[in-house]
C-alpha cells in the first residue's frame, strides 16, 4: 500500500503499528468539515494559477461527489485509511485520477488537521450557546411561575435562611450566562485560519491564506507558521471552558438527585427521564442527572489528558498532538447532550411547593433576621450573633421554635424588649422580603432580575 | 417497549434519555462474559432447586446458543436493548419464552456488572503480564548481545558517566517486574466474586455464591452486600497500575525518540513502525513511540476520571458508576497494545555502537572517576569533588580533553602526583569496569544480572 | 557560597534560581531521616575502610550532635541550604572540619533522597496502618450496638431496601480492610534500598549495601543502579493507594453529611467536630466532613501531579522529580488525618434510629421482598418483577402503602392469593432478615461478619 | 475560646477538628486584601449610617493600625485564629473594643473570602500580564539580533525543514500573546464584586454594595446572592489560564534542556541559572528549566484538584470550597515566577549558530523543496513527493547528500532534466527564503513580524 509518504519507505507498515497509529475510526466525524476546507484550498490555488482552472475544476467537482456520498453515508473507508484527509485523497483519485494527487499541493497534515478542528468547533460551539440559552430562558419562564414558592437556601447542605425558589433558579442563569461568554472567547481565539503554515515553515507556492479564512468565515490568519502547527490551545481552552460549564450542570444534578429523594421530596422528576431497577420494582432513580455528574468527571479526565499531552512537548508538531482529538470530541458531544437534556428535565419536573415550605420550619432559620434586627437596634453584630446562638440553644433544649420562647427568656437573652415582638410575627416570607439588598432574594429584588433576563435573552 | 425495570413507569423514556444512559455501545465487549457468567448462575439456581431442573436446561441452552450468535458476529443489538444484560436477557425469552425471565431470580444488575467486569479483568491483566515477560526477554536476549556497547548514562538530559548498553536495558526489566507484582496484586484483590449481593442486601432465595466463584475460578466471595455492589477498587487500582506500566513506556519512548532524532542518532528504529511525512518525502518518524507517550496521557486522564467519579458517591450504587467502563477498557487496551508493540519495536531497533561511543566523549563525563580516586587517596570527597571541578573549568577553557591537561595543572590543582598518570590512562571501559559495586555498570555486575533474569523469565 | 557542586562554576547561582531550585522547605520533615541514613552510611563507610575509623566516629558523633538539634527545634536552616543534605553536611563541616566532606563519599544525592523519601513512608504509612485498625475497631463497636437499628439502604439516593445499620456500618470495614492490603503491598514494594546506586551507574569504592538496607530494617537493595535513581515507582504506587483509601472516606463523608442534614435527620454530629457560621447563628455545619471530601480532591490533584510529572522522563535522574515530594507529603499527611478524624466522628455520632425506622415507610420499599415471594411462587421473576410494578402504582396513585392496597386488587394484579397475606404481615424486620444469604443483611449473617471482624481485628 | 460563631455551642472545637478546619497559614498572604476590603466596607456602613460616623472612624483607623502592623511583619498569628477574617476581627476588637464586632454587619465570611480572593487576583494577574509582556520584548530583541542564524525546524523531533531562529523565537511570542488575551479575559469576569450576598441570600441592612465595588476597582457588582457565594468559576478559569501559558512555557523549557544538551549543543544555558552534581563534578544541569517543565505538573494537578472539588457540590456555600486557596495561590505563583525566570534565562542564553547550521545537513532537510519546485513544474504534488522520496533514499543507500547523487539518477526518478540544477544549488538559507508566504519563515516574512511586534508590544 501507498501512504501519502512512503516514497522513501522500503517496508510495509507493521500490522501493529496501522492498529495504533490510524485514527480514521475518531476522525470520522471530520469527513464533512475536511472535504469543506479542501474545497476552499483547491478554489484558492486555482485563484492563485498554482493549478490550472480544469485542474481546479476537476479536483473540486470530485470533492463535491465526495461530500454527496459522506452525507448520503456512501462513502466507503478502506482498510487502509490512515486518516480523514488519506481517506479523501484516496477517493479522489479514484474519482478523477493523478490530477486529484495535487490537491495536497502547499499544504501539510499539520496546518490542515488544525484547519479541520477548527471548522469544527465553529459548528458545535455556536450549537452549544444555542442550547445554553435555551437553558436559560426555560429557567426564566420556571422561575417566573415560582415566585410564590419558597424553600430554605443551604449551606453544607444545613437549612441557611428562607429563599424564593426563583432566585435559586436564577442563580443557574447567572452561572450560564458566564459559561456563555466565556466559551465565545474561546471561539473568537479559535476562529484564525492555520491553513498556509504547512509543515511547519510556510511554503514556496505564492498561496492566499487569507482567501481561504475569509471563505469559511475565519477572523484572521495565523502570523508564525511554527505556531500554528503547534498551538492546540483552542482544544485546551474549549476543553476548560466546556469543563466549567460541567461542574455548574454537575452541580445543578446533584441539586435534583438529593431534592428527588423520598427523603427530602422536594421535586418529582419527570417519569421519562428516569429509569426503574431490574430487581427492585418500585424504583424510579434519576438516572440521567447521576450521569450528568458522572460524565462530568470523564470531561475532567479529558482535561487532564489533554494538559498531560501537550506538557513539555519540544516544538513543532509531535504525534502525540492526534490525540487532541480523543479529549476534543468527547467533550463536546457530553456537553452538548447535557445541556440539552437537563433543559428538558427541568422544564418536566414537577415542585412540591408545600414540602419545601414545611422544610422552612427545620433548623430555626429565622435566626439571622433576628441577629440583623438587634444589630439594627445598635448592639455590635458580633454580639448580637452570640445572643441569638443562645436563643436557639435554649429553643434547641426545649425542642420549641424560637417564636415559643418564654419572653422572659428572650429579654434576658437579648436585653432588647423590641426583639419579642420582631420574633413573634417573624415568617417566612417577611424574612425573604427583608432581603431587599441588590441581588438578594426578596420578591422586589428577583422581579428586577427577572425582567433584566427576559431583557436579555430577547 | 418494555425495560427490566419498566414495571411501575407510564411514560416512555424519551428519546434523549435512551441516548445519555444506554450503555450498550461500551458494555458489548462484555458480552461473552455476562452470558458465561449466566449460565454459571442457572446453573446454581437448579442446583439450589430454585429454578427446576427443565428450565435450568432450557435457559442455559438458549445461553449457549446466544454465545454462539455473540462468537460468530450474529447477535443483534436492538435499537431498545439498555444495556448487555438486558441484550441477552431479551435474546434469551426470543428464544425460549417466559422461563428466560427466571434467569434474573436472585441477581440484579448492581452485582452482575461488577462480576461481569471482573471476568473480563481475570482474563485482560494476564494477557498484559504475559506480554510483559515476552517483553523482559527480548530485553534480556538485546542486553545479552549488547555487551560491548557503552554510552553515556544521562542525568538531566547531559551525559553523566559511562555505562554499558545492557545496563541501561535491564533497568526496563527491573521497571517492569515491579509493574507485574503490581498488576498480579490487583489480580488479587480483583479476584471475589460479588455474586449473590443482589441490589445491595442479598436475596431472600437460599443461593450458592460459593459455587458461582469457584466454577468461574474466583479466590473467594463479598462478605457484605452493600460493599460489593459499591465497591470499584478493583478497577481503581487496575487503572492506577496499568498507568504506572504506561509511564515506565512513555520514558522508554521518549530515550528512543530522543536515540532516533538525527541529532543524537543512537538508533535506527524499524521503518515498519515508523512512518512519514505528507509533505516532507525525507521524513521517518517515530510515530509509535509519540502515540505511546501521548497514550499515557489517556490514561492519566482516565486515572483522574475514575478517581473523580468515584469520590464522595453516597453508599450504595450510583448511576455515576457506570462510567467506570469507558476508562477501564480504554485502559486495559492501550497498556495492552503499547506493551506488545514496543516490544516488536526493541526488538528490530538497531543500535549504532561508534556513535554511541563517541558521545562519551562529550561532557568530561570521567569527572567522577577522577574525584573518587582522589577521594580514595585520602582527600574528603567535597574537596575532591570541588578540585575536580576546577580540572573541568580549566579544560573547557581551553576547550581540550581532561587527559590532555599539563602535568603541573593537574598536580597544582589537586595536590597529588599519582593523578596524572590515572587520568592520562582512564578510558571508557575502564571508567565502566571500576562501578563494580552491587547493581552497578561494571560487566561483572550486569552478566550477574543477567543471569539472574534469565533464571527469573524462564 | 559554595554548593556542593560549584566546582566548576565561575558565577554565582541567580537569587531567582535559588528561590526556585531550593527544597528547603518542603524538605524540612525528612531531616531526621537523612541524619539517620548519614548515621548507617558513615557506619558502612567505616566498616569497609573507605574512611578511618576515627573519621567514621568523628563523623557519626556530629551526625549525632545535629539529630539533637532538629529534635529540640535548635537546628538553623541558612539561607544557602539548598536542600535537606546540604543543610546536614554543611552543619557537619562546621561541626567537625574538613572530615564532614567525607560522608558524601560513594554516595549521590541521587540515591540519597530515594532513601530518605522511603524512611519517611516506612514511618507513615504504618501509622495510618495503625490509623485503619482503630477506625475498624470503632465501627464494629458502633455496629455491635446497632443491631436493632434498622434504616433504608440507598441506589441513587433511593431508599432500596430495609437494612442494619450494622450491615451499613461493617460495608465500610470491609473497604477499608481492602486499603489496609493495598498499602502493605506497596509497603513491601518500597522496602528496597536504593543507596549505592550513587549518581546512577554505581561507584568505584567498595561499598556493602546489603549492610546498609538491613541496618535501616529493608528488605533487600536495588539490582541495577540506572534503575534505582530513576524509579519513583513507590511515590505513585503510594499516592495512588491513599487515593483510594481517601476516596473511601469522602464517600462516608457524603453519608454522614447527608445524615446530618435536618431534611434527613440519621444522625447528629458532635459538636466539637462542627462549626458554625460567622452570620447564621443558627448553624452547626459538618465542616471537617466537608473538609474530608474537599481534600480528597487536593489527593486527586496529587495523583494527577505526580503522574504527569513522570510522564515522558528520560533516564535516569532529572530535576523535575524533585517535585515528588511536593505530591507525597502532603498526600500522606491529608490520609493520616482524615482516618484519624473520622475516627472520632463515628465515636461521638449520635444516631437517631427513629428517624431511620420512619422513612423505611418512604418508597415502597418492600416490593422487592414481594417480588421475590411471588417468583418462590414459580412466577418468573421477571414478571413477578412487573406485577409489584403494577401494584407500586396502583398504591402511589391512590397515595396508600402496599400493605392497604385491596385484597382484590392484589389478586388481580398478581394471580396469587397467598400473596395479599404475605403483604399484609411484611414489615421491616421481617423483610431484613429474609436476606439471609451469605453477605445480606439478615440479623444472623450480620452476626457472623461481627464476629469475623473481632477475630482479625484482634 | 469564642469563635465568629459560637454562640450556639456548649462543647469546644476538638484540637484536631481545629488543625483540620483552620486555614490561617494558607490565608495569610489574604491579609492586606482583607483589611483593604474591610476599610472600604466600612466606610460603606458608615454612609449608609449602618453604623455611626464615630464608631466608623474607629474602626478605619484600628484597620489601618493593623495594616501596619502586617506589613511590618508585627501583626501576631494566635493559635484561636480560625482564618483570616477571623485574625482581623479578633486583632480589631483588641485595639478598639467591642465596637469592632460591628464591622462583621451586612457582610458574612462567604461574601467576604470571595471578596478577598478577587483582590488578590486583581493584583497577581496584572503582574503575570506584565511579566509576559517583558519575557515578549526579550523575545523579539533576541529575535532581531538571530536574523543571520538558522536550525532546522523539528516535527517528531526529527529535522523538518530549515528555518531562521528569529521565527522559532518569535512563535513563542504568538503564544504569549494568546496567554495574555485569555489572562485578560479571566480578569474581566473575575472583576466583580461580591460583597453584599451575605451568607447566600442578601441581607435587611440598606447596603450600597456599588459604593463598595467601584472603590475598589471592580466592574459591577453581583446580581444574585446565591450565585455570588457558590461561584468559583473565576478560580477555574484562571487555573486553566495559567495552565496554558504554564503548558507553553515546559515546551519551551523541553526545547531549551534538548539544545543545551551536548549532544545537541545549540545553546549554552547561563552558570547562574544552572546547577551541579553533588557527585559529578562536570556537570552543568538545567535544573531551573526542569523544574519549570515539573511545577507544570503540579498546575495540572492543581486544575485537576479545584474542578474535582467543584464538580456535584450542592448550592450553595459548602466547606469543601475553603481548599479553592490551596490551588490558586501555588498555580499562581508558580506562574509569575515562572515566566519571570525563564526571561532572565533566554536574556543570557548564548547560541551556538555553527552547530545549528550543521545540524541541517543532517536528515535531507531540503526534501520538500525539491517536492515544490517539481510540483511547479506540473507534476501532481503527490507524485512528485513519491520521487523525492526515492531520491532520499538512494542517497541515503549511497550515504551522499542529495547534491551528490548522480545527474541521470535524478533525471531517471524525476523525469525532469531542470530539477539537476535545482537540487545543486540549493542552500539552506535558499531554502528559507523560498518559504515566502504569509507567516512563512523567509527573512522578509519574519522582519514584517519583528516589525509588527514591536508595534505591538511598544
Amino acid at each position: 500500500m501507498n501512504y501519502l509518504w512512503s516514497g522513501r519507505f522500503s517496508k510495509q507498515l507493521h500490522d501493529l503499528a496501522k492498529r495504533f497509529t490510524f485514527s480514521i475510526e475518531i476522525d470520522k466525524r471530520l469527513a464533512l468539515f475536511d472535504v469543506a476546507g479542501s474545497i476552499v484550498h483547491a478554489m484558492m490555488l486555482m485563484k492563485q494559477k498554482i493549478i490550472s482552472e480544469s485542474e481546479g475544476k476537476k479536483i473540486i467537482s470530485g470533492l463535491k461527489q465526495i461530500r454527496k456520498e459522506i452525507k448520503s453515508d456512501t462513502f466507503v473507508f478502506k482498510a487502509d485509511d490512515e486518516d480523514i484527509h488519506t481517506a479523501v485523497e484516496r477517493r479522489l483519485v479514484e474519482l478523477i485520477g493523478p490530477t486529484g494527487g495535487k490537491l495536497h499541493t502547499a499544504r501539510s497534515r499539520n496546518d490542515q488537521i488544525v484547519f479541520d478542528e477548527k471548522l469544527y468547533l465553529k459548528q458545535i460551539l455556536p450549537d452549544i450557546l444555542g442550547a445554553i440559552t435555551i437553558f436559560q430562558k426555560t429557567m426564566v419562564t420556571k422561575a417566573e411561575r415560582s415566585l410564590g414558592i419558597f424553600l430554605p437556601a443551604f449551606t453544607h447542605l444545613q437549612p441557611a435562611q428562607p429563599v424564593l425558589l426563583s432566585h435559586y433558579l436564577l442563580a443557574y442563569v447567572s452561572m450560564l450566562e458566564r459559561d456563555k461568554k466565556r466559551i465565545k472567547d474561546a471561539l473568537t481565539r479559535t476562529n484564525i485560519s492555520p491553513l498556509g503554515a504547512c509543515a511547519c515553515v510556510g511554503t514556496s507556492f505564492p498561496v492566499d491564506p487569507e482567501y481561504v479564512a475569509k471563505k469559511l468565515g475565519f477572523d484572521g490568519v495565523f502570523n508564525n507558521s511554527i505556531d500554528a502547527v503547534s498551538d492546540r490551545d483552542f482544544i485546551l481552552e474549549t476543553v476548560c471552558c466546556l469543563g466549567i460549564l460541567m461542574v455548574h450542570l454537575s452541580r445543578m444534578a446533584e441539586d435534583l438527585i438529593l431534592w428527588h429523594s423520598p427523603l427530602i421530596g422536594f421535586v418529582d422528576l419527570p417519569e421519562e427521564f428516569c429509569t426503574g431497577s431490574s430487581i427492585m420494582p418500585q424504583k424510579k432513580n434519576p438516572d440521567v442527572l447521576e450521569l450528568i455528574r458522572g460524565r462530568t468527571s470523564a470531561v475532567i479526565g479529558n482535561i487532564t489528558g489533554i494538559f498531560s499531552l501537550m506538557k513539555g512537548l519540544p516544538l513543532s508538531y509531535n504525534r502525540d498532538i492526534q490525540e487532541d482529538k480523543r479529549f476534543l470530541f468527547e467533550t463536546c458531544e457530553i456537553s452538548y447532550l447535557s445541556i440539552v437534556i437537563i433543559t428538558k428535565i427541568i422544564e418536566k419536573t414537577e415542585v412540591n411547593p408545600s414540602r419545601m415550605s414545611q422544610t422552612c420550619r427545620l433548623g430555626y432559620i429565622e435566626a439571622t433576621d433576628i441577629a440583623e434586627f438587634l444589630a439594627r437596634k445598635g448592639i455590635p453584630f458580633r454580639q448580637a450573633h452570640h445572643m441569638v446562638g443562645k436563643l436557639v440553644e435554649e429553643a434547641e433544649k426545649k425542642g420549641i421554635l424560637l417564636k415559643d420562647l418564654k419572653e422572659s427568656t428572650i429579654k434576658k437573652i437579648t436585653g432588647c424588649s423590641d426583639a419579642v415582638d420582631f420574633i413573634r410575627q417573624l415568617d417566612f416570607e417577611k424574612s425573604i422580603n427583608l432581603k431587599a439588598s441588590h441581588g438578594g432574594t426578596s420578591i422586589g429584588e428577583v422581579k428586577k432580575e427577572l425582567k433584566r433576563w427576559k431583557n436579555i435573552l430577547n
